[in-house]
């Protein structure tokens, strides 16, 4: 049923590709049609619904009202156009624009919605830094206006300079995003030296002092709304804990408890797949004097308490060292292994790593050179081979071993890679894009000389860390770019075409328009940024939102209306920069942050310390991958000596470790950090308390720095 | 001394103005002797110093060390000049390139050094995501040379496309800056759709995410030094304040105290000027029972006490009304006040405003609307004098009230420049400076309208609060600025040069020189972009700053060694914009963070209950500057009628206000908000462990997350 709905909404979100403009072309009547049966089906999935819930839940569901409203208006809007087709008008399929609705009002895309209502509650916020900012630029454009309208002046174009305020305005506008610097102020340089110091105080003011003000409202706002969604979850957990410890619990001596069998056959109904030391490790920390009962106090832990991920390391004894104990452990072997331990073959492979990227830079026409790819390439294997006949296998492709991963699929695809161009090419083929993979293969190897830095390993694992998240980000962009993709077709689609770039004939020379003839847009061969179908149009809003190139914009879409031109990419500006871009680098402070805060939880150094207790500890010393499996040998040592302990005997053979902190997502932190502040005893407000709290119940006065910042 | 010392400053900074190559060129020989000149005085400051202080603290201090090594070195460099000028060899002056150290080593820069520190303890950190950004674009150079490099393509200037990795890294990085954004990816995406996601990728990663980690760094670090630094002087403070008790403490009963006679005389000496009803203020608060004495706890807030502004207002009547009372309380004159005092008085003026702005915009050639301008200039002239005549003049001028003082500078200034240009018009003659000014200054009259709105004032207040430190940051980009331009002018001077933009010879339209013939930079009419002298410099490096535009760099100074230059301006893009321009930044988004926060310290409360408890308190509600005059006369009433009390009688004709939040710096509220978390009974370390406090002393382990955020 999921899977259906997705499969939907994709079918919807693609029509884009095939309607008119379209990348691949198909009839009126097959979109339609498409469409029409991706309505009906999201209209079942509503109607389903509407059936399991209540009518008051059902209505007070903002997304479905937004899904029923989107179904109406997609109809009418299919129903008018039909007709205007038939006959022979052609009409604006508006309703497109709305198609994203049913991506964010999808049940999964919880983490979309947060996003947009993280944005909803920052607008008042940004709407007045927006409204001053937008009466900085006018004073400026009227100043302009003033100071140089008058004197004739022309761009380097030709055209008249700063004669009218709404282009001076957009100018402005556009000279905050930095893209037309000098240009703009040049015409006015060139008359008077002290013209320059205009421009300079205006980018000071409305470039620096703004953008920044921007970004730390939206910082302000995100962290402030981050925090209010977590606490509600985290009081909302604890409502539900307490519910259940008062239903299950029972009265021993003064105080409630629950019964050990109880706490076992809860937490194995919570979570199925938890292994039975592990739940015996969880039993131990909540029930800490051993008395056969777990009190309320602990009880509430248990879902933080199975949230901590405890990797039970099952140390096995390498299959050769079973299957041929006299090669394994003989001198020369063990020479081997010591050697692949030693951190010099770390060392040596990064140099090795250096050398082949020289290589690489090299000139590959050169049969010396391609020879040194397949040396290259077997030493890479060798390491691999080397390194699995050294550690056992399962835990050298451990699930959290990515960098293990990582290397073994590069060369494997390489390998194969290689030998595939290597056949074809003898056969006179040439093949570019195994070509290119092969190239793209043999780079990425290089990735793995910043695992062997410490300093650059903390770096890279924040950004690994801030990766699933990330694509919350990529659903949000993938909403704004999509809505403003389908406007931008049907303002611009065919103004302008693309043409190969070695056809010289006049009409590729401007982009199939006369009209772009002498402009920096056909000068600078930009034709193939257009918005002839979805591609090129997400493209061009990507080129965008990056820098507001300003060929591209007075060049190639001043065709159109100017003014509805220009007031589009303003607004699609100030959407995307002002408010997307600024939330994403404010996420990636806040990730840094909470990166170089790292600390442990109070329940999580409990585990620590009862793991550490009981002997079964595996140092956290694993951040350098390699290095695990060589920790547990030598801890096998140790252990079998000291191998008295009854604790240890009956948990022999495991060993537990809380999973690394750089595999931590900044949200867990985030969630952990705030819920700290909450006090064990805090019960927290009712159920429905909860779920209405808003930013302003939480912080009744303005919230102060250690909340704010 | 100082005003000396600062005076040789200026002439040996200024010196570049008028050394090859100049501004206003002066021979050799005359800006030889004046820089020697300098260099005595410096010389001579530094010989008085060392007399005055013990030979230890002269040599463990940097800051003398620097002045003489560069005092040393430009002797050097200038008699090596010299003596090539002398056999007709032109030399290169790089000593110059020194010269801000005298600037940042006078010990009135100490805002500037903070921030120089600042920078050199960031360095380590940034250095480490900078090697990484580093690693990252030579990763992406070396996949592009290998994707793109043998394909044989052309950019839209016709130069091979991608073919050398220098090059490559070079241009990837000016991507990362955004500047060549749709042109470098222009000729792939041409040949293929998929290569656009090569570049994609890129921006994601190099553009989006390594910048704002860079921003991210910087942040953290600029947090912690300056919070190091803050905690420093507090305990600082601390320790001398305790001796300060130490030395003046006698024993009443079982604790030490000291006596109201000795504390009157201390707070007399530390501050001579203040008025004897603030320190009557001052003691009751510090000697609450009133028992003749201050306790040690009390004895150590006497410093901030003294730092809390408190203004004391003293009620006077109008002075028309000493004079003509009569007139003055007769009704049509009251009606007047009552009217000006309204709030629709203010919206009637904010109106105007807003017509005088569309007037303004307005041609000016038209004879009603010039007429108009006199109209509008008459009625603001009427609004002020309408002030005067109801409030007080001297409480309207007050020293706080900025915008009064704003509102009736711009008017006199815009009236007198009006009646000068009419009598010079007039005259047949037209002087444009005065023209430009008159016209500027009418447009300033229209930021009057932004303090009418609540929130406006807000963003405005804050913002005004960061100018006295944004002064620390021009003086560090002064100094970068003057290094780079000295070292810009060596390299590049005389490259091109700038003809009048009506001049249409062929060597006008190629800068006068050949070899731009053809170039984005000849034809984006750059030529007055050079490094000609030092105001040309200087505007080129704001412009390079803002946006490391593409035709500017690679059509402009390719001229010199290709290398030299590309290295020149990446040093600079990744000193001022990496560095310079995140903790400028940075320190928006602290302050932002701070006004978002804006808390009373336990002390101003404590001072503000005293106040409000001794009946002199005037509230709060005087951020509307406005209203403050008349929130005193409204007082003025009801304190006649409860005269009774006798310690208001006391303090008769007093008003007392904390001095508005409004006016607090940044780092007041910071050092405010750090002091409040070291405990009242913390005497801090010795003062020799505080001197040598840094920022690892303070956070022995990795900062927690309220430390860091």
């Amino acid at each position: 049923m999921r899977v259906a709905i997705y499969f939907f909404i994709c079918v919807d979100l693609s029509l884009a590709l095939f309607e008119e403009p379209a990348l691949f072309p198909l009839p009126f009547l097959a979109t339609s049609i498409a469409e029409v049966i991706c309505l009906t089906a999201f209209c079942g999935r509503l109607v389903h619904f509407a059936s399991i819930t209540s009518r008051v839940v059902f209505w007070k569901d903002t997304k479905n009202i937004c899904i029923m409203v989107t179904i109406v208006l997609t109809l009418i809007d299919l129903i008018i156009y039909g007709s205007l087709e038939a006959v022979h008008i052609h009409g604006v399929r508006w309703s497109r624009a709305l198609r994203p609705v049913f991506l964010i009002s999808c049940p999964e895309s919880r983490q979309i919605r947060r996003a947009f209502r993280s944005i909803r509650n920052t607008l008042p916020d940004i709407l007045y830094v927006f409204l001053l900012f937008l009466f900085s630029v006018l004073v400026f454009s009227l100043m302009a206006l003033k100071l140089f309208g008058d004197r004739g002046l022309r761009t380097a174009e030709g055209a008249p300079y700063f004669t009218n305020i709404l282009e001076i305005a957009f100018e402005l506008y556009v000279l905050v995003t930095t893209a037309n610097s000098p240009d703009v102020m040049m015409p006015a340089y060139n008359v008077n030296w002290w013209y320059s110091l205009y421009f300079i105080t205006y980018i000071i003011i409305n470039t620096y002092i703004f953008m920044s003000v921007f970004l730390a409202v939206v910082y302000n706002n995100y962290r402030k709304h981050l925090k209010n969604e977590i606490r509600k979850l985290a009081y909302l957990k604890r409502h539900k804990m307490i519910e259940a410890f008062n239903l299950l619990k029972v009265q021993v001596g003064t105080e409630f408890v629950v019964k050990e069998a109880t706490w076992r056959q809860l937490a194995k109904v919570v979570a199925p797949d938890i292994s039975s030391s592990h739940l015996e490790l969880l039993l131990r920390i909540s029930d800490e004097g051993q008395k056969g009962h777990v009190d309320k106090m602990n009880f509430l832990r248990l879902a933080d308490l199975l949230n901590i991920q405890v990797v039970t390391v099952n140390i096995k004894r390498h299959p050769l060292e079973s299957w041929v104990p006299w090669i394994y452990q003989s001198s020369a072997s063990l020479l081997v292994q010591r050697m692949v331990r030693h951190r010099i073959f770390v060392w040596i492979y990064d140099i090795i790593i250096l050398i082949n990227a020289i290589f690489i830079a090299l000139d590959e026409k050169n049969p010396f050179i391609s020879c040194a790819e397949w040396l290259f390439l077997s030493l890479y294997v060798m390491e691999i081979l080397l390194k699995l006949y050294t550690y056992e296998p399962t835990a050298y492709f451990g699930r959290r071993q990515f960098w293990n991963w990582f290397d073994t699929l590069i060369i494997i695809a390489a390998l194969v890679a290689t030998v595939t161009n290597t056949s074809i090419q003898s056969g006179q083929y040439h093949y570019q894009q195994i070509l290119d993979i092969v190239l793209i293969l043999r780079i990425l190897r290089l990735l793995r000389v910043i695992v062997s830095v410490q300093r650059f390993r903390v770096i890279v694992t924040t950004l690994m860390n801030i990766g699933p998240t990330m694509l919350t980000f990529g659903g949000l962009v993938f909403v704004v770019y999509y809505a403003f993709a389908v406007i931008g077709m049907e303002m611009f689609h065919s103004k302008v075409h693309f043409f190969d770039p070695n056809f010289t004939t006049p009409d590729a020379l401007v982009c199939g328009n006369p009209a772009l003839k002498g402009s920096a847009f056909a000068r600078d061969r930009y034709c193939k940024n257009n918005f002839n179908d979805l591609a090129s149009s997400f493209i061009v809003l990507t080129e965008l939102t990056v820098f507001l190139n300003f060929p591209l914009l007075a060049g190639g879409f001043a065709l159109v209306t100017h003014q509805a031109a220009k007031l589009y990419f303003i607004l699609f500006h100030a959407v995307v920069v002002i408010l997307v871009v600024n939330i994403f680098i404010a996420f990636i402070l806040e990730a840094f942050f909470v990166a170089y805060s790292l600390e442990k939880s109070d329940i999580e150094t409990a585990i620590e310390k009862k793991i550490q207790e009981l002997g079964v500890g595996v140092q956290e010393e694993d951040v350098q991958d390699r290095k695990l499996t060589e920790n547990m040998d030598t801890k096998d040592g140790s252990f079998s000596r000291e191998d008295g302990d009854r604790r240890r005997t009956a948990l022999k053979g495991l060993y537990c470790r809380i999973a690394s902190k750089k595999y931590r997502t900044v949200d867990a932190l985030l969630q952990r950090m705030f819920e700290s502040e909450i006090a064990p005893e805090d019960e927290g407000p009712s159920l429905d308390e909860i779920l209405n709290l808003s930013p302003s119940d939480i912080y009744p006065k303005s919230p102060n720095f250690e909340n704010s910042a």
